[in-house]
């Protein structure tokens, strides 16, 4: 698709998951990919995590970028 | 609501209000909740503002992120 | 309009074009004002580029943030 | 105290109030000073809160890191 | 005044105030106005303070980008 | 716990594993829970490695900043 | 030049113009020289522009650093 | 090997792997070992992906600077 | 070529020419892809220039990061 | 040490000293060492200092984080 | 002086010297001591050098921002 | 030299020295001067240092990226 003129939009989303980072951001993925439009690509940005009670990790979030292309009206 | 897997989309807004930071702020926050999406958090960026003739500060302008759960389709 | 009350609201865009930088800007700025919502300012982030074969510059893409007034429901 | 050799410690605090940032930051600084040290300075790190389903901000959450001189056993 | 070619200065100053980080601004942009030159816009950067052997606020200090325009000679 | 004036504490730590990145993370928020105190999230930071001789990755490093909550004394 | 101790200063200005970014650093660059000081270099910071009703650029808006050698009084 | 003075030179590279980010770690640090130079760490930079028309991710891209002794000639 | 495991190297490389930001960016990468190695995209890092004694830019400059492809020996 | 399970933190203290950075530098490692833990490794961060009615510098001051190994409980 | 109203300028100024880092800081800090206004502190930014065809550094630069009072008219 | 199109690379490299700050800069300008290529320049990035079990710095290590022209083939 090189050489034409386009534009992609990027979204910012934060993947929550149980189960690790990379399912969080194969989560946030899919569901942005449903939600939103479909995708092209995405970049990580923040990891974090919740710790609980126990001091196990409950619940692993990521911070994306999520971009697709934006068709014109 | 720890514990499920879900997904929150981040919003890049500006409140303006000649009013001081806080109240540029808490604008932003109940303009956004009600034009975009029922909010969860946000994050202050940049904040700056703009200067009259007098040398006094006629307007407060807070860049924040705000973010809210996406529902999925 | 200094002095009024307002809210903007500000989006990443990747705009892409074979004519150079300031082309990419303004084919993107251009689409985003037809697509999105009537522009007031953007700011440059990221400035990047393809390169062909023969060492010449196939693409031009530079990832900007444009913004426009967020009008009350 | 100038030309004395000596050493700080800096600690990094998130205050939370539900009274606005000042009175987050004042807290924080408070606290710190009776849990920790006696405190010389602090700086403001991210600024952020939390929104209630009616569109106001419930929580004001402040990162800070505040230091004090580190005394010798 | 858009259209027109034309120059800007910024200057980084810092105030500082026993009133809070408003007061701090306030002063700061004012004596700025009077001392440098009339002021078009401010940015905030750092935002700090001194904490007392009591544990309270003393000071509030704040350091800002002033803007004004640069007339030719 | 929304709604009530508090205050956290975060930590830098290291936490160093030969069995991957998500174990040096939940190896580090065990030790750190169980060392420091009762942890509520951590942020992940830097992310190193230490390759052998025989190219093959040896310890996987991960800076971590791990938060509590400061009670007082 | 080199060799002998000396100082720069650098300051930041913004160049405004409708004709593009490399106009609006060129102008910013020579009224600079003439307001300020002989310039040995600059560097530039944000590049930003200003958007009309229709969607087209109306000016470009670059932050630039200037330096230029100090004298000693 | 403390104590010695020596020097290291550190390279950028990119891995990509269909099988997640570990494996595009690894394979980048393998592949970079027996092409480059014997490395002694490693440092992940950014951390991305391309995703297909199915919302699946497809392949896993981590920025890396890898760093190895550099003997004298 | 998605879904194949590779691996690029990136090269920081400093673009110089008097006919303007473009004309540095397209020489660089015309030089880097005969000097080096075949290159597939650019990133553009730092903008800076040299004034002459007239006030004129005599020299623009670029930082750019060129990446290419590393074969395996 | 490699290969073993291990967990560092790492502190963030402020060298002042009258005597230049390096031993800044040099007292702060030691009185960190002495008054925290025996540490591993530092990095430096800020580097300022004050300035006499003289001209002349009256004070070194380098903030540095300074690493220790955490034993467990 | 804490507790009474006031403002201070930060200049950045480049201080450059033949005979090491601390050479050229105590330099820049003098002269602008001199040609400026007397300072009150400094913050040291980026630090570089020249090398001359025999491998050896012919020149320190380092980039420092100075601070002052800004007294009103 | 200025005027003329040409093109640099620049290459990170970490010096290790036990004698301080400047000779591992030192050490390591001269052994890439040599081992690399003619250098133009370098530039500092980070600084570290590794202590011994008596709470001495037994190693100073610099972050450098050194530059030099690159020759057409």
């Amino acid at each position: 698709m090189y050489g034409e003129d386009r534009i992609y939009k990027k979204v910012e989303v934060i993947g929550v998951s149980k189960n690790g980072f990379e399912a969080a951001i194969q989560s946030a993925v899919r569901k942005a990919h449903t939600t939103l439009e479909k995708l092209s690509w995405f970049e990580v940005g923040e990891i974090r995590g919740h710790v609980g009670e126990d001091g196990e990790i409950k619940e692993y979030q990521v911070v994306l970028k999520v971009a697709f292309q934006l068709k014109e009206k």
